[in-house]
């Protein structure tokens, strides 16, 4: 059972803008590399071929408040936590924090993610497959709280 | 006064990923085309150097809640309105309608944006200056509420 | 029978870097949407769905020559013109114009493209097939030249 | 004296495109983070501050062969050389191996950056500082050649 993911980066030079800070749609880009690599984590890939039928996991709401901006070549973490996980649905929080002499948050962001397959194109909501289910719990309140 | 500017764009396939669908990031970057639109519509650009000294406008809040997929060479509005208007800062609203046949809102989000200025490299906020102010009101509540 | 298409855009904020120009690798971008303009203007989509079986374009080369930087909100035309036609592929010129008092080409992009299909997620080059090639001719040797 | 540098990543969801591939203007963010990667190496940023006065490194040519595709979670590793350095610019090949059971070039790709300064906004090429200049050297030439 995991919870929790945690990805170092470098901001990359694309990925900041003419303010000389890094824009702030790109948070939503870094927090999606945590999600993908919690999947891997647990032995599966976010493109989910390795169940029948394929899923894919579209994001219905994607939030995040900016504290402090991020420029070139800051290295910063992004921490994943599971925030609830419901029979179609999963939310995670994700907490990004310069990492510099004294680490602080300097975002914080939420995804939620529904489990679909497809038939003809067309996507429908599925049940989170026991297989995946089984490996994923809710963070602990204290993690999630602060 | 001005409240609100639309939008109108085809999905480019650069915008698209492998689930044949936008990236869930990129509808903040339609936001942010729409957000700047609004502001050569008053006069200003949103690199804000008609005013001395210059002023930015960071993102301090960004969300989008997802209600259909867009696909490439789909056409679709992004109407923005503006929804709170305080001292430092402005508060967007906005709608995405892929425009074919009957034209639905496919997703809504919402910008937080504030007024800066900076002093060697630091970002403070600042008040909006009249100039801007005395161009901007709020949208009224029936285009905001439904 | 077409051989250019032409383009005009504004350059959006995400698109610029620290540097306060637009990023290098977006010029490419734009070349892309100069040549799907340019499919869509003779009756097709790069998603060639409408032939059986589908056909994919994908680049196997691309090149840029970069004269004078482009800045947030400055307009520029992509002017696209077929430089070469096989019977597998073809090749694309591009030049790009900032749109102000004088226009002058700032920089110069090629792309060559090749039909290819795809048999069990494998992609195999194709002729270009008669409904397609029979509207596409090279540009007149002037109009490539200087 | 430091002539190459080599960067692994892993193919992000927001790098593919709807063909299922990578977007072949991402190979061209790929080099330059092997760029940027290489000025670390050798103790400088490209957003050269360290040296008075500060100097910019744009692109003035970018090309790229594509030789097979990148599809998303594909590890690869983009292999910087160094093969031409004069007095006020530098070029570099990069050769894009995907890593599984036996590493093969997928892309080859070519970059050529000035040396500039900054006067008023303008730019303008100056010749390679001594203190960056003396840290590289063009790569053998076996290594650049086949």
């Amino acid at each position: 059972m995991a919870y929790e993911f945690r990805v170092t980066r470098r901001v990359e030079f694309v990925e900041t803008d003419t303010a000389g800070i890094v824009h702030y749609s790109n948070f939503f880009r870094y927090m999606e590399v945590a999600e993908h690599g919690f999947f891997r984590s647990i032995g599966f890939s976010i493109v989910t071929t390795q169940i029948e039928p394929a899923l894919g996991w579209p994001c219905v709401h994607a939030e995040c408040d900016y504290l402090q901006p991020l420029r070139f070549e800051d290295e910063f973490e992004v921490h994943m936590l599971v925030s609830e996980k419901r029979s179609k649905s999963l939310s995670y929080l994700f907490r990004f924090r310069k990492l510099d002499n004294a680490p602080v948050e300097i975002a914080r962001g939420k995804l939620t993610v529904v489990c679909i397959t497809r038939h003809n194109g067309k996507m429908s909501a599925a049940t989170i497959p026991k297989a995946i289910a089984d490996k994923i719990e809710v963070a602990p309140a204290q993690a999630l709280e602060h």
